[in-house]
């Protein structure tokens, strides 16, 4: 299938690269799921991708949080993710002056030399995307940044205006790859949608094969649901991570997001 | 001079250990500066401690941008500064939800066991904090949180309402040390100082002894205004690193702001 004519608008409307790649990836794999792999050493880093590789589009890490990290070990598990055909998604959640945050795609880590995308609060203004892009352009590299539009966390400060701010700057930055929103609510997601438009991605944690099943009583919605909304890609963490069978459990994530993403296009080119 | 009696609300309506630490610091040295050692190599990091040790009460790093870090080297740097009598300040940022925060003080470049203070945005509620002071005690240390209220970047989301609720949320939480508040504009920072009250401390970027020299266009306002209007350490980068004589100008800051620092405590004194 190929990737422009199933994606639609968010294709032709998206001129960044990495948001192609991403598009392509999901459309090989039939999977629009990113497995939130927030382990702390590499060993179960590693074994995440031996279990549900073939079944995701992207991995997201938190590589500041890894105790057992060394570079070496870490250009392992990035070209491990790479032969699987993963988009790496680095959650760092930058949140500085862009002058700074190009700094921080350096140091020890080197985020910019393997993360394919990164988050990003636009609290400290525009400047922190291309910031983040000159990271990446200083090794040669492009990358897309996800702003975080929305949180399920207690007492947030997403509210809606500030949400509304976001989506106004980042749908009209090309640095932008997307959206972090919250996919338990498919209702609030449409809106979401709306605001973004058709070009910039959403990506969604929050979503659960089984709703309603969260622990301390999160409230998870459905993948179907999320990708009608307007999800492009559902961030699954311990419904794929803590499942008996985490292989069988991401395919069958995968599977519903895929239906879904297909059922969403054919309804979108019957109109 | 006894700390508690010349910090006076501060001190008395401050139950944090380490703003009492800052507090007592501040008093030894004479000095209300903190300077911004955005350096990306260890050498340069350590031979400002060896110039300005002496002249400023605390250090504000960004450890995920040195290029040579080690923990060796890092050890050291920090042992370094705790011999100078500074505390050592990460500007990490933090603006993730509680539980990962906590995760990411260690990792690595284990954050809790050697930053006095770290930065955090309220952005994805007030766990944050919670978060943080746990990384800490997870080994058995203390330390402090300073919330982003204020940035002067370009486009920056930190509007009076968002502001609002960070002073709101923070003034009142046990673990908060203080705020981030912009030292550019005194009038601005009088209304800041008054919404957050007499407990919490209040530090400030933006302060410079040659008012309105800033580059590409930057306003900065005088050490001694920043003080008088509530802040309590002007935090100055460019304006010592930069100098002909790091060490004559760091001291001219912590002079300025001593001496600026006596004048608010002896007119509150008087009234």
């Amino acid at each position: 299938m190929q990737a422009e004519v199933v994606w639609g608008d968010r294709w032709s409307e998206n001129s960044l690269t990495m948001a192609h790649t991403y598009m392509e990836v999901a459309c090989r794999k039939k999977s629009l799921v990113c497995l939130a792999a927030d382990r702390s050493t590499m060993a179960e880093l590693n074994q995440l991708i031996d279990e549900v590789g073939p079944h995701i589009a992207a991995l997201k890490t938190h590589v500041d949080l890894v105790d057992d990290w060394s570079a070496e070990a870490w250009t392992a598990f990035c070209s491990k993710a790479n032969s699987a055909d993963l988009l790496v998604f680095e959650d760092r959640k930058f949140a500085d002056i862009g002058g700074i945050s190009r700094k921080q795609m350096s140091g020890i880590y080197d985020i910019r030399s393997w993360a394919d995308l990164v988050t990003a609060h636009l609290i400290s203004g525009p400047d922190i995307v291309d910031g983040l892009q000159a990271g990446w352009n200083d090794v040669g590299r492009q990358g897309g940044v996800l702003l975080l539009a929305q949180m399920s966390s207690r007492g947030n400060l997403l509210v809606p205006d500030y949400t509304g701010k976001v989506v106004s700057v980042g749908k009209n930055h090309a640095g932008v790859f997307g959206f972090i929103g919250n996919g338990s609510r498919p209702e609030e997601l449409k809106v979401l949608r709306k605001a973004v438009g058709p070009g910039k991605l959403i990506w969604t944690p929050g979503v659960n094969l089984a709703v309603g099943d969260g622990e301390m009583g999160q409230r998870y919605g459905s993948p179907r649901e999320a990708i009608l909304a307007g999800s492009d890609c559902i961030i699954v963490g311990s419904g794929i991570h803590k499942a008996q069978n985490p292989s069988h459990k991401a395919q069958a994530y995968a599977d519903a997001s895929w239906s879904a993403f297909v059922e969403r296009s054919q309804s979108r080119n019957a109109v």
